[in-house]
């Protein structure tokens, strides 16, 4: 008899990037991380494809969170004000008490290539479905990709400095400060 | 005794890009190539790391016509003008010649994810030197980021446009126009 443990996955996503911090990315198997989760293999690989994807986890919640804030701006907010509201959803993703496992998981990806590429695949596709979400909210094309895109910039600037030594603003506070100076630089 | 050939490279790049639309990019071996080319296999790995890097080839011409549009501008000029000059510079890496080859590249990267991931990587990695090339210039961060990010942004919409069906304009054209879309849609 299976019994649900709704917390199985977590405990296998904290118990991989301790080993991934602790024994290195490369030097930890599928079986270590179950093991260390006090699981099966059998079991870890219900929940993930591989150990890659335990670090990739939950896509749709974070593209969601963006495109929830596209969908909660004014139907006549410009294309800015729009991209504005969807990275205040996006600040509903990184919480204070995500930053040490965010920072753990960047310096992670970092490290490995392989990581790297992966993550620009997640944000590439973040950038089509903020693009998509634009369109469906009246930006007409270019512009829906060009705010996406700036978007994506002031995310990618707003996480980096949000993860960085020392830094404890909500992300939030930190990227609205982020797209007032791109605001700045282009306008 | 071996024969100076300048253009093998060339060669081997124009055979492989056929045999990859002809036949497809998976079906197409390095093996291939080089006898489509009409040079050993040898003489392939001599050039090429793998098939994917033939698509790939010069990415340091590449980010170095970017750089070189920084350079070239005026000391004290803002950071958006100084982003307009880099993509002056990419201009020249994309003359009407070299249009059907972009195309056919981008259709054969478009429907593989692993070459999309490798082009990901590549345009990461050239945003990163235009933010380097930005600071030497003197732009502090994390304007120069931003700034080169919006680089990127501009550069992408503008080379979609360019390889799109029936457009003919040069990328000079498209690029600037771009840019003044984005300040429009930031400022």
């Amino acid at each position: 008899m299976v019994r649900w443990q709704p917390d199985t996955r977590a405990r296998l996503q904290a118990a991989a990037l301790g080993l991934f911090v602790d024994r290195g990315y490369d030097e930890t198997t599928a079986a270590d991380i179950a093991e260390a989760a006090g699981v099966t293999e059998r079991t870890f690989f219900r929940h993930f494809a591989d150990k890659r994807e335990v670090l990739f986890d939950g896509q749709q919640f974070f593209s969601g969170a963006f495109v929830d804030g596209v969908r909660a701006a004014g139907p006549d907010d410009p294309p800015l004000a729009v991209v504005a509201s969807a990275l205040d959803g996006a600040a509903a993703f990184f919480p204070d008490e995500r930053r040490a496992w965010s920072r753990s998981r960047q310096a992670i990806i970092d490290a490995h290539p392989a990581l790297q590429e992966r993550e620009l695949l997640k944000l590439s596709g973040l950038a089509v479905e903020v693009a998509a979400a634009l369109r469906d909210h009246g930006v007409d094309e270019p512009a829906a990709t060009l705010a996406a895109q700036s978007c994506l910039t002031v995310f990618g600037v707003s996480f980096a400095t949000w993860i960085a030594d020392g830094e404890n603003r909500p992300f939030a506070e930190i990227s609205r400060d982020t797209l007032a100076r791109l605001r700045a630089l282009t306008g």
